[in-house]
C-alpha cells in the first residue's frame, strides 16, 4: 500500500520548548556539537490503489488546512514513500 | 548550518489513536482512498560544522536511546538534509 508523508514542523519563529529541552538534555550529556533541535510531525497517509497527481493535489490542501496549523507550522514535505513504519533504521 | 533529521514513527502493531482520529475526520470528509493515518515525530537536529560519519554514528545512537521509545516506537529514517525548517512547501 503505498504511503504519503506529510512533515510539519513549527515555524523558525517560535520557539518550541520541548526541542529546546532535548537541545539542554544533549548538551549536558556532552553533545555541544548539536546547537539546536526542534519537533514536529510526520505523518503517514496509507492511500489505496495508486497515488495520482489529483490525490497529492488533494493531499497538499489537507496538508495546509487540516494536518498543521498555519498559525505556528510549517509543512515542510510532501513525499510518496515505499517504507512502512515497520520499517526499521539498521543501528 | 546542517541539519540531521531524525524520523520516529509509532510502532505498527500499536493502535496510534491520533492517527486513527485524524483518518476518521478524513472520511467523514469524503476522502475515503485515505485508507490510514499514522502521526510520529520529525527531530530537526542542527548541528555546528560538518556531519562526520562519528556524528552519524552518535545521532543514530541518541536517536534509539533518548529520541524515541524502542518499546513503542520505531526509528525510521536518519538523512542529513539541506533545508531548514523555515523552507516551505510551495502550495
Amino acid at each position: 500500500m503505498p504511503t504519503i508523508v506529510v512533515e510539519v514542523m513549527p515555524k523558525a519563529e517560535l520557539l518550541d520548548p520541548a526541542g529546546k529541552a532535548v537541545a539542554g538534555a544533549l548538551h549536558r550529556l556532552g553533545h555541544e556539537s548539536i546547537r539546536d533541535v526542534r519537533i514536529g510531525k510526520r505523518f503517514e497517509l496509507h492511500v489505496d490503489g495508486e497515488v495520482t497527481d489529483a490525490l497529492l493535489a488533494t493531499v497538499e490542501q489537507l496538508a495546509a488546512d487540516m494536518l498543521s496549523n498555519g498559525v505556528i507550522e510549517d509543512v515542510v514535505s510532501i513525499h510518496v514513500a515505499d517504507l512502512t513504519s515497520a520499517d526499521k533504521v539498521s543501528l
